[in-house]
């Protein structure tokens, strides 16, 4: 039941040949990838495999598939490179296609002359995620599941890698599948008796066993998309707001927290911290770290609604971490309460005395410091450290990690990251509303129908079963090219 | 007749299996080789093969060598990556080892975990270019073409990478083994005499033999080491000085050159110019031009001290371009004559009468901008251009591509680019001038014997017959990890 709207899906496709670099420059080895209908003929032109026991080996299409042969690229008679060359044929491939990887040392100069010599031999240069998107057209994956491709890729946390990966591996779109067969039996159920329609107020569709049918497929779409909230920011970084006085010691507890996690990074050379300033990753789950300016309680107009801007950062928060200094936390607390608390109601509040070991025979489990103050809504956890001095910060990082009610990222349960699917499963949720609602108002089947229908038709543009070139164009313009 | 000096060379390395990434962070793909004794069994450890027809897939030690196994990687229960796993047995691989290679999604993350597995099953972290050092001590190449593979990987216009690639295949290795084997049977008639030497006078070796034989040889080394000064030229750019008054034009012409090669490189994305700065690729060939400042004739002996010291970077150039503004080229060459001409004996001297264009009816063949100036050596060429029209930039192209004889870079002349290589032939040749002068003061065998054994040690270095773990180390420190 797939449905292309546009261009037929292998018709221009097939007419041309693709390749691309597959790694970025700079490394020891270099591979480029060929795939389409003349992958394996473009490759041989420009190939000569070394001879095999004394005999010529035999050229790169007679050698049986998941192969690899070693030989030359050449350029008339000078020598490119030695290569390593792979061969795929259709359909047994990543796009489906006929295919070949040139495994070459990993010289840029190399590289770009391979791929002149295959844009001569009449291959074109891919496109970002041409790769992958062939592979969907010529159905080797849904259009979730290629869309997992590049979030595997551009996966930095365990958190993120296994959902991308559960998702990749096709558990949503069998989460799908099932929810399709489900609305598809409704529908054939109420369309039967469009069938007999002539026949007024028949109804072989038992009402009540309709309700509960929908209501399940309700609260299916609705689970799937609620998890979405947590899918987010589990890929993206759970978004953590910090806010206190401007000395009361962020950047240390910053500092503090990626200090536990560059021990669990640096043990294998090419990791890099530079690209994730202020994401610290806390057993396997990105925390994201908002800057808010320092704040202090003042009577100014003007200066409070400096406060008020920096504050409003809050609202991009899941969790909110309010650091106070130990030694004066009582009028830290009296002072911004008023702004802080109403901002906090649907988060987690962290309430962390900070510099705790500044104050006389600092115990952390004085009263002091694990009660909830007055006034403070039940959400709120407290806890003493020093950031300066990284005590208690492993109980913070728990307290950070406890909040994402890590037993959800579970490799069975299904949880959705992307934002276009949760469009597609709010609109679908919506729809399958109205169907209970036509229900309950004892609307007839055809009404009924044409919004499981729609349901259906929303489902369908995750996995790609209904989908337009502007839609693809969109998707894959975001992979990275060679993939 | 292979001599290591140090630990015997496969003893410590057969006892370990290694693993490096071996492409660069942030592609599509990322490969992960392995190599050594349990390179199967570690990733068959960490791998469980896609069934295959419904049948279960056999282990990876069972599979064919140079065939693709598709498949995952566990951890324990936990799916890291769908992978294709590359099979090579010893001794056909790269290293001569059992060796895998694993392709994998190009996500830092997953590639990370990967090793971390590959470490959990006893393997260890690959040194920089230890694979080639591997194949290397286990026979599948000599030290110079081992050290080509690095060469290779760093070349980046075409002459460099003929060199590299012509060395790497082996082709300054057989001339030197031509060199050995007329060395020793030089020796082999020498050392006969010497089993006689009872028998006083006896001189089986033919003297006049003997001394054209050792001529040859030098000649040969002669010729390879003389070889270095151009291929250190064409490896690491060629150097070219623009000297010139401040305003005579030298970054516009910069551009000019950089514009014609930028058309050729543009044409496939990836390519980037950032990182050779003032470097220009001319027909294959590299140009690194050197920043001279602007340069005034003075009286004033402080402001001349300066104006030398920055002539004397002529010396480090073996082509100058002493670009005049042609509007007033008289002056200029008046002033500066008596500084720039001295330190051009054995250069090639350009000279361009830049913003020829302003002139009155400008024409390239007229006779001042034609004939060479009087006072000016032999070597000088001349040409009228302008930079900022880019008019006749094309000539000055082809005039400086015909500095670097590119007839001597064909795929066979042996063109030697190595320091390493060049220090030892320089020490040969010495030693073999000694055989010479030894053969016309008719010196006995034993002690020509010895000078050529000297000879035949410093070739032996070049190919790594004779070698120490200090001068590995050294080589292969150079080396990108994953190599």
């Amino acid at each position: 039941m797939s449905e292309h709207i546009g261009t037929l899906p292998n018709s221009h496709l097939a007419a041309d040949t693709i390749c691309a670099i597959a790694t970025a420059p700079g490394g020891a080895l270099g591979l480029i990838r060929v795939s389409g209908l003349h992958a394996l003929a473009a490759t041989s032109a420009i190939f000569r495999p070394n001879a095999q026991a004394g005999r010529q080996a035999p050229p790169l299409t007679e050698r049986r598939p998941y192969s690899q042969t070693l030989g030359l690229i050449v350029d008339g008679e000078e020598t490119v490179d030695e290569v390593l060359v792979s061969v795929f044929k259709a359909p047994h491939s990543y796009t489906g296609e006929d295919s070949t990887e040139i495994s070459c040392h990993g010289s840029d100069y190399i590289l770009q002359r391979v791929m002149r010599l295959l844009l001569a031999q009449g291959c074109r240069q891919a496109r970002p995620g041409e790769f992958t998107q062939r592979a969907f057209l010529n159905g080797r994956m849904d259009l979730s599941q290629a869309e997992a491709v590049a979030d595997l890729i551009a996966s930095s946390s365990q958190a993120g890698h296994r959902l991308a990966m559960q998702q990749m591996r096709g558990g949503f779109s069998q989460e799908l599948g099932k929810l399709r067969e489900k609305l598809l039996s409704l529908v054939s159920l109420l369309e039967l008796e469009l069938d007999f329609s002539d026949h007024e107020d028949l109804e072989f569709a038992d009402r009540h066993e309709l309700r509960a049918l929908a209501q399940e497929i309700e609260r299916l779409i609705g689970g799937l998309a609620d998890s979405f909230r947590l899918g987010n920011a589990l890929k993206n970084g759970i978004p953590v707001a910090i806010v206190g006085e401007t000395n009361a010691g962020k950047s240390t507890l910053l500092n503090a927290l990626l200090h536990e996690d560059r021990a669990i990074v640096s043990d294998i050379p090419g990791t890099t911290r530079d690209s994730i300033e202020d994401t610290v990753n806390l057993q396997g789950v990105d925390f994201r770290f908002i800057d808010t300016a320092g704040l202090r309680h003042t009577d100014d107009r003007i200066e409070r609604l400096g406060i008020d801007r920096s504050l409003s950062k809050i609202d991009q928060a899941s969790i909110v971490l309010w650091l106070l200094d130990a030694t004066r936390s009582k009028e830290q607390i009296e002072a911004l309460s008023a702004q802080i608390l109403p901002r906090c109601t649907d988060k987690t509040l962290i309430l962390l005395y900070n510099k705790a070991d500044l104050r006389p025979q600092p115990d952390p489990q004085a009263s002091e410091f694990t009660e909830i103050p007055d006034g403070f809504p039940a959400n709120t956890r407290v806890l003493a450290i020093s950031a300066k001095k990284q005590w208690q910060i492993d109980r913070l990082e728990q307290m950070l990690i406890d909040t994402v009610r890590l037993p959800e990222i579970s490799q069975s349960e299904i949880i959705v990251t992307n934002l276009r699917h949760f469009e597609a499963l709010d609109h679908g949720r919506t729809a399958i509303r109205r169907v209970l609602q036509g229900l309950d108002d004892g609307l007839s089947g055809d009404f009924i129908a044409q919004d499981l229908r729609e349901c259906l038709y929303y489902l369908g543009l995750i996995t790609g079963d209904i989908t337009t070139d502007e839609v693809l164009g969109q998707i894959f313009s975001k992979f990275c090219i060679g993939k």
